[in-house]
């Protein structure tokens, strides 16, 4: 049995029942408005854990990366994933069209014709067929179309070449009301050409909260929730309690008497900011500032900090970000009431491609 | 022969010829300092690139984390290694020891008797020496002694104890006329307590056009040199010509006039701005920024751009800050003249502890 005082620091672990607590929550909120639940692995990145999300009644899974959908299809853990990026190219069409053939559903995105020719002419030169969402851009000011006109016809262009199979409308982030009016407009528009709709896909972990405002969505993506984070929290959309993940970091230096140093920089924590004061929430010194980072020193500003810790002794921060913390890690640590569970390695860490 | 037309975006490629330059002109003006070239690996993270400036005439390789020093011990690229990180905690002694036994020479620095004490209890056990510096703060703000009494304090203190070899001084970055000043008055009291100081170590890529100005030191440790970036570029320590990596990227949308989207996002780029403004530099599109991250998409703002990219284009990007993006990747591509010469494998990535 080992206790999580024996793991050597920096070490990533998640709490298993605020794991499970925050998959079940999340599932729970979805079928209530009957909006299936698309995790994307993205926050996790292991196999073990989309496995959890499907069993709780998830539909499918989200991935980004096609080096991503191969990890999870090898796995076994989901046969329907939706990829949401843009494939271009021959190197990754030559990749995706195995996928397509193995896995009962594999849908991609797209939100230009560049995109959709690529795909169809990879189908047609291997006989299958893209099923294809459009992407719409209502605000989150990434990929996607600019308007519902453009979504429809961009549909009409992309279900026009050959083996493109239409399937319906992509949004990240879900934006009230902005989102809604887009999808609405959009989704009358296809209508009115006679296009059916079958998938309307909305996205974000805050979102969830608001899903019964967007009652033309038939499913959700979202990562964050199963272990949430600072940025969920600032964001109303968890509580501390509702945070599964902490890096386990030792204090090695205490150069000044407002001065802590961790043994975690930013090749553990990142720099993602994300409109949150400092670097991470050290929970025994909640006052204290993770102020600056380099790669693996992390420095920490006591001065409104009424205790202040000694040179050894090892705290547990709450990162800014998730997600870009799973990324940086060989292996996560499953932990209940203090003992470590189960390691996970990251099996689909650093998939760029 | 693999063209770097044929490599799938993103990736990051490093340019041999700028390469080898680099290490040849921060060896040449160390040399003429008499000053020893004690190359961080952090930047590279690849035993080839240690071996070519071993070759090159550097003395031994800086290593900050004990994980760092296994794999290029390893690979036997370097017998005399510096760890430059405050080493605490039975986990990390117990693998520090061995390391001391293979290698002909490993030092590390501390900067607090907590971290001397931990050192030398595992030495004694061991039966081992210990070489140790003393990390000085001349204005870095991380760790280190903050004055030269605190230096000599310490490495007094340090040297009661058992199997505790004080070898000298070490700081980060050499910063005009502080650290000078530091250096200074800490061999002076140093001298008077007639301690012998055999090693005086300083650090960073800026510092290296100063090191005529610091004639204490014995060895200079930069890890940024070897490919330099846009940090480099501002800080006037090296122009574009200097800079050896790319991350090759694809447009992969352009929702508006003025937006592209590219396929590298924070999980190649990294959140690092370092006081320079958007994610990295656009070389095909120079006045275009890079204006948001988020982990698989880089949203490039053209407004400033007269000339625009095209979906599928391929562009190449140089990174704010090269080190952090090195972390990120499985693989690097060395490059000449637009050709794969060798695929290394980034074999100390991710070594957090």
């Amino acid at each position: 049995m080992t206790s999580i005082h024996d793991l050597d620091t920096p070490a990533v672990t998640v709490d298993l029942d605020v794991v499970e607590r925050n998959i079940a929550r999340a599932q729970d909120q979805l079928a209530r408005h009957g909006i299936g639940n698309r995790p994307h692995i993205k926050t996790h990145k292991i196999p073990a854990l989309a496995k959890m999300q499907i069993e709780a009644g998830a539909i499918g899974i989200t991935c980004q990366k096609i080096g991503e959908v191969e990890v999870f299809a090898d796995a076994g853990v989901a046969d329907d994933i939706l990829l949401t990026f843009n494939i271009l190219g021959e190197a990754k069409t030559e990749r995706l069209v195995p996928l397509i053939r193995r896995l009962k559903r594999l849908a991609v995105v797209l939100d230009n014709e560049t995109v959709a020719r690529g795909l169809s002419e990879a189908a047609r030169r291997h006989d299958v067929d893209i099923r294809f969402l459009i992407e719409c851009d209502a605000g989150g000011g990434r990929n996607g179309v600019q308007t519902p006109q453009e979504a429809l016809d961009l549909a009409q262009a992309a279900m026009r070449m050959p083996r493109m199979q239409f399937e319906g409308l992509m949004t990240y982030p879900n934006r009230l009301p902005g989102t809604r009016h887009f999808l609405e407009r959009s989704l009358q528009l296809l209508g009115g050409a006679g296009i059916p709709v079958p998938v309307v896909s909305g996205g974000g972990t805050p979102a969830i909260a608001d899903v019964g405002e967007m009652p033309m969505l038939t499913e959700h993506r979202a990562g964050t929730y199963i272990y949430n984070d600072r940025m969920m929290v600032a964001a109303g959309a968890a509580t501390w309690d509702d945070c599964a993940m902490r890096i386990r970091a030792t204090i090695v230096s205490r150069p000044t008497d407002t001065r802590a140093v961790l043994d975690t920089g930013s090749k553990v924590l990142t720099s993602d900011l994300r409109s949150v004061e400092g670097y991470g929430r050290i929970v025994e010194y909640p006052e204290a500032v993770i102020a600056n980072l380099s790669e693996e020193h992390g420095v920490v500003d006591l001065s409104h900090s009424p205790e202040r810790p000694k040179v050894g002794e090892v705290v547990h921060v709450i990162p800014n970000h998730c997600c870009v913390v799973t990324n940086m890690m060989d292996e996560v640590y499953g932990v209940r009431n203090g003992v470590v569970e189960v390691v996970w390695r990251v099996a689909a860490r650093g998939k760029v491609r």
